[in-house]
């Protein structure tokens, strides 16, 4: 038995205003973030210290202490060409499993509060640690460093706490206790007393991803534990760090408190190993949440029955450009949506419909290759600087994105061509500007490469009959090949009115005549959705009340009074 | 289009304080119905009214005025031995479908506050009716008249109820409307305006059950209208006019209050045309709701993924008698719960697990012949005038049920025969009171007989070495066979702690030492939850949040401020 040390008196005192804050900010959906997004918010040494701690792990074993662990993997290599040389426990699963669950029931009796405020501590543990975890998510993302602490750091939590929030406030629905009396006339009344007690599903497992490792992890690693799972976390082979990191915290948290470490583990995999698959079938987990590509989104969905399921895959964003009152913003927001992270990101828009006769701006009207010129003048101009570009797009992830960017230049014309930039910090980084091909939407065999995911610096700029079609072609993609986000820039009400109703029909996310600086690939936690849940793209929101209440179930006892 | 006649603010007047009430009522969980449970409350010429509303539906052809109807279906034989002869609408499903979907966007648009006050009229128009659709429960499930009346008028509509306030509460945690402004330090803040809207799934299919048409079939039906969706009940051919005279009656308010009446539209089936699988898979269907056996409930998981599929399965019940402080009060709880609608409820014990070396009662030690011939005993004295048995057996609902009856007894030592009752007022019912067969728990062949659920008045009295083998049988049943409801009557704090720790990891619902006017097959909405949705029996409870959650998505429009 472990000691506490930590009192859920403490816990209240700490974190009860953060929950109640966070509760607040998931009801009106204004903007809210207890998680600083500014590097020098976490002190003067901090980003020293960071570096430090980041270069410490590297090349040794990250020994978490768990049971069953009869071998060490690693050989994760950052995109930015530098080898992380760290070594994790690899799992028996036959002897971990089992000694997850051995925790579940003093977990589950511990109750909705404190679970909460016990994963409220965790994300306090992981936030004090923001730059270690900037690192570490660079150098397994290939994220710029900005990026990496913003999107690894701050927002991840921010999505964390969002799904402790959501756990937190659906097991409360139902109260404790309740004393039931029913009259029945001249003759005493019928009295019970009834207990409710929310029971956890079983072990949840987190299938993370290469490219968001904490952002997309967090939403489902904290749903499942606050409901009262045990949480085993599968990372992908090339960013393994952040989520030891992250399991290292958590059991340090759940050590302190009172609770046993081992329900929250790690299932690091050996190359080619697949451990994903074996551990997704076994009878013990009941959750899994899963980031990745729709073959093995969909492989769990259909073999992995004995569990909940909640995937994000793949999809086509699009955007329809019909008309703009800011030209100029519209240009450079896309630019920006188009670099970020060389557009690997599952938000990133790939397709561009555009009108062939071209569009209405404030600047006059432009043609179709005016337009797609523009956009790629845009994009020159925003990365024209090698250090701005660095620090904008990030590392190319992993050789199939490159082999993906590389192909994409063949497919059609390019109205923009990927370029190479030197990256003097990290010389064996592979760092590529966004390409640009354009299509014609009316000819059907270039259909084939515009409706399918290409994931990474690719768009597609498809020539329209008219924004009718692009509207219809929108319906289409969303349909069947699902969206994470959509855009559009209308100066038309009856367009967007149009666009709207596919959203609402095709159940996506719509963002409207961005210009400024927020991009359609850019979700805020407590107040965006990230997907729908409602096309294929993703059979789950983050977060909403369908993410959270089936991970629980209620039980009731009842009593004669 | 259709001219509204009932306006919003008319059913705001109307409902609003009911759906305050219902949603008060699911937050604290105490007694509350507004549908009063005695037929005398429904006016004085209520009686014969709804009789003679029943009586006219008899041989008529009911024609809800459906588009797509290629021809008509029927054959309704009450199991008290009346032909209904009422013929419904066959639907030519490729016109139908498409038809109901013609008016989601205006019911998408009229937001949950409405639908839910929509949805109140509707139930309170089927109340009003509460007769008529007695005598329809009656004569197409079996049950008498007073259990019809109650289990498939008041308690059914309070199921109905009870998921339209979930439903509502849902869709309103998202504000319609947010406005988001994130600081940027010294610089103007991000500006969004942000709309949320619930979107519905798309068309939703209620398979109906024979024995709680209504009962079963509302909690589904209204969770999905409330959120937006159309409905399309398939009927169990045996048990087609309650939920007739259901969208009948939807259709008219949906009309009325200037909706597609489309909306809700019922399917009938021709002898032998399985119709619930077509449907099932076709791709306008997104969500079902299903109530019956577990083979078909399991090809609706495998097969319609297209769609969100709630299912209530089969499942072996389990009381464990361990010790009482009442033992008179426990054999006459028993012996109602064994008889009530002659055990043919999801809810019905079916196994009673009782130590070989007898229990402590307040009346002294009884061996384990002892209690199984006490409770034979009390059922037989409960059954033992005919008038009261048939007030509480009512029918036999199907030959599968008496072919299992009659093969029951052959399965080991009969504790209790069953016998056959008249029925002065319906000659052709069956009528038939329950069998207890015993068995030993300690025999391994026994257990392919006890560990099946074999549906209808059969229970075995099972002899344990143990109250802690009936626990671990009570586990094992749970897991692998689902459980509806668990009983338990004992006197040890310890033996409770432990049948509580095998309900809350198996997920099952208990009542404890049960010796009055409550029944453990008895769940009242509002406040019991009926099923848990996290063990084989059933992958959904009535009604939490999980059941709602997922019949909607929220999209989000964010536009520039």
């Amino acid at each position: 038995m472990t000691t506490t040390t930590l009192s859920h008196d403490a816990l209240t005192e700490r974190h009860r205003p953060t929950l109640e804050q966070a509760l607040e900010a998931i009801r009106t959906r204004a903007y809210w973030s207890p998680h600083p997004e500014h590097p020098k918010a976490y002190g003067e040494t901090a980003p020293a210290d960071g570096q430090a701690a980041f270069e410490a792990l590297r090349g040794t074993r990250l020994d978490l202490g768990q049971p069953g662990t009869d071998g060490w993997a690693g050989g994760e290599v950052s995109p930015y060409g530098v080898e992380l040389g760290v070594e994790y426990p690899h799992p028996d699963v036959d002897v971990l499993l089992p000694a997850m669950r051995a925790g579940m029931a003093d977990w589950r009796d511990a109750g909705p509060e404190l679970r909460a405020l016990v994963c409220l501590e965790i994300l306090a543990r992981i936030s004090a640690r923001t730059h270690e975890f900037a690192h570490a998510v660079m150098h397994t993302s290939g994220q710029a460093f900005m990026m990496a602490f913003q999107a690894g750091g701050p927002h991840a939590q921010d999505r964390g706490l969002e799904a402790v929030a959501y756990a937190y406030a659906e097991q409360i629905r139902t109260p404790l206790v309740a004393d039931w009396s029913k009259p029945q006339g001249k003759r005493d009344p019928l009295e019970l007393r009834k207990a409710f007690t929310a029971v956890p599903r079983g072990i949840a497992l987190v299938v993370g991803c290469n490219t968001f490792p904490t952002w997309n992890g967090y939403p489902g690693f904290f749903a499942s534990l606050a409901t009262g799972n045990p949480v085993l976390v599968k990372p992908h082979p090339r960013a393994v760090l952040p989520l030891a990191l992250t399991v290292q915290a958590a059991r340090e948290v759940l050590a302190e408190t009172g609770f046993d470490p081992n329900l929250v583990c790690l299932a690091a995999e050996l190359p080619g190993e697949g451990l994903a698959k074996t551990l997704a079938v076994r009878p013990e987990i009941k959750l899994i949440d899963y980031t990745g590509s729709t073959a093995f989104g969909d492989w769990l969905e259909t073999n992995a029955r004995q569990a909940q399921v909640y995937t994000e895959k793949a999809g086509v964003n699009t955007v329809v450009v019909d008309s703009t009152s800011d030209y100029a913003g519209m240009l450079s927001n896309l630019a920006f949506s188009l670099s970020l992270y060389s557009g690997q990101m599952c938000t990133t828009p790939q397709n561009l419909l555009i009108p062939r006769d071209g569009i209405a701006t404030d600047a006059g009207h432009k043609s179709y290759d005016d337009v797609v010129a523009d956009i790629a003048g845009a994009v020159g101009k925003l990365l024209g600087d090698d250090a701005r570009a660095n620090a904008l797009l990030g590392a190319i992830v992993n050789p199939g994105v490159r082999e993906r960017l590389d192909a994409a230049a063949g497919l059609g014309e390019v109205a923009l061509a990927s370029r190479e930039v030197a990256n003097p910090d990290f010389p064996d980084a592979v760092v590529r500007t966004p390409v640009i091909v354009k299509f014609d939407g009316a000819k059907p065999d270039a259909e084939a490469a515009y409706m399918s995911e290409c994931f990474g610096p690719v768009s597609f700029a498809v020539a329209m009959d008219s924004t009718a079609d692009a509207v219809e072609l929108l319906r289409r993609t969303i349909r069947e090949k699902g969206a994470m986000t959509v855009g559009a820039y209308t100066t038309s009400a009856e367009v967007e009115r149009r666009i709207e109703e596919v959203c609402f029909e095709e159940s996506a996310q719509l963002s409207l005549n961005l210009t400024g600086g927020v991009y359609v690939n850019q979700t805020a936690a407590f107040s965006d959705f990230h997907g729908s849940g409602g096309n294929p793209a993703a059979n789950a929101a983050l977060c909403d009340g369908a993410f959270v209440a089936n991970r629980f179930r209620v039980v009731e006892v009842r009593r004669q009074a």
